[in-house]
């Protein structure tokens, strides 16, 4: 167990949401985590003309993916709405960033991977946010 | 006329949605911008055991409004989608920081002004998303 | 005089260096906002083959100068020492990505107006650099 | 092998220094991941008043940190004397902060925690330093 999972275990507590299912969030935080770290690097190595759309949706999603993965490590931040709309977002982002990488994913090992790095963090915050939302009182 | 708004007029054409209201981008980021500053500052000046949750939703703000930013100061990378949902995103987070501030302003000058650039962030934003979505071709 | 000048006077006593030159600071976070917005923008508008360097240096350069515009927004946080080595840091990429872009000066606008803002960010952050060096006690 | 791991494998070849320590790069870049993540939590956590400084440098720590990470993900963006420079205010930062949170040590299980992180990555980006000034050539 890493240093980041025992802490968010030990303020499971301060989460507005009680009963938040904690090790689906720290599943969400590597796969953000892991989502930043291969867009940086495949915005890094695009270097053809038809490539800028390409790197500058993975900085996109790098920065989102950051975000929203600090955001689920401030237990007392969190804001629930804003936080399911932070995931929403990054589920747009990630989704339309692993499809324009896959166009290029038989030239580029880096964009194939980082189209698979894209997709696993899209599922891990849809979950996250499926999550919260049935936790969340009925109007 | 600053560096980043001649830089933005010279790449309208690069947006993906042609007659893009630049001026309105442009003052979008600068509101992003001034949001992400005092946020921060905010945050580093809450040293009361109840200011917790103003620290923690002022960090989270500070950083999806220098996500939003980023986002608009990449037209090549610019998915509408996306970039809408995340400007949704930054106008629950920024709202709600405006309120918990709201609840400390006459204790604490910072919350007040932070207040006020959070506020005026997530009008930009709304403005924003609202000039982006008329634009959106009818499904 | 805007909301972070503002908030940034009134927290001057907060630095554990007293006597800060507090305007100074200010137009470092300026030029340091300003270096990250025209590194973001022309990253995204790099698009040749040969442009991977220069967008690599150019991400680097705001992801650097935003770090140290949040440093100084810390007044709490302050430690001289490294502050003073990430303006150095700093003082170094900015100059590295500004030689870079002025090789495609001629052929980009993005570029010229990239190195200047970068240039810009490394004299305010020498400038600031050398304020509190020399303010720091002799060993 | 993770996907980063991986992805920084096959660009080893894109650094502009011949026969860097890809490993050992990794190595420096999971440390800086969990001090960033760990900072971020240490400085949501903080909620009394003399706990103002430990908060603001965990938030330069978590933002340097994630700046040093980057520019490790960045191949072609690397400018070696910069990223050497950034290390060392690393180095500098992740230490003053392990130092400060030692202090509360006793009565927070984050501080402690995340003092520990940031000795990792005081360490790790130490022999990254020491590794690539090694390889530069004599003046």
């Amino acid at each position: 167990m890493n240093v980041t999972m025992q802490m968010m275990e030990m303020h499971a507590k301060d989460m507005p949401m009680p009963g938040m299912d904690m090790a689906m969030m720290q599943e969400c935080i590597e796969a953000c985590s892991a989502c930043e770290q291969a867009c940086t690097m495949c915005a890094d190595s695009m270097t053809g003309a038809e490539m800028a759309k390409c790197a500058g949706m993975c900085m996109n999603t790098a920065d989102m993916s950051n975000t929203t993965m600090r955001m689920m490590l401030r237990p007392h931040g969190m804001h629930a709405e804003s936080a399911m709309a932070m995931m929403q977002a990054s589920v747009a982002m990630c989704t339309a960033c692993a499809e324009e990488c896959m166009t290029h994913a038989e030239m580029s090992e880096d964009c194939r991977m980082c189209a698979e790095a894209c997709r696993q963090c899209a599922m891990a915050c849809q979950k996250m946010m499926d999550s919260m939302k049935s936790m969340m009182p009925a109007e």
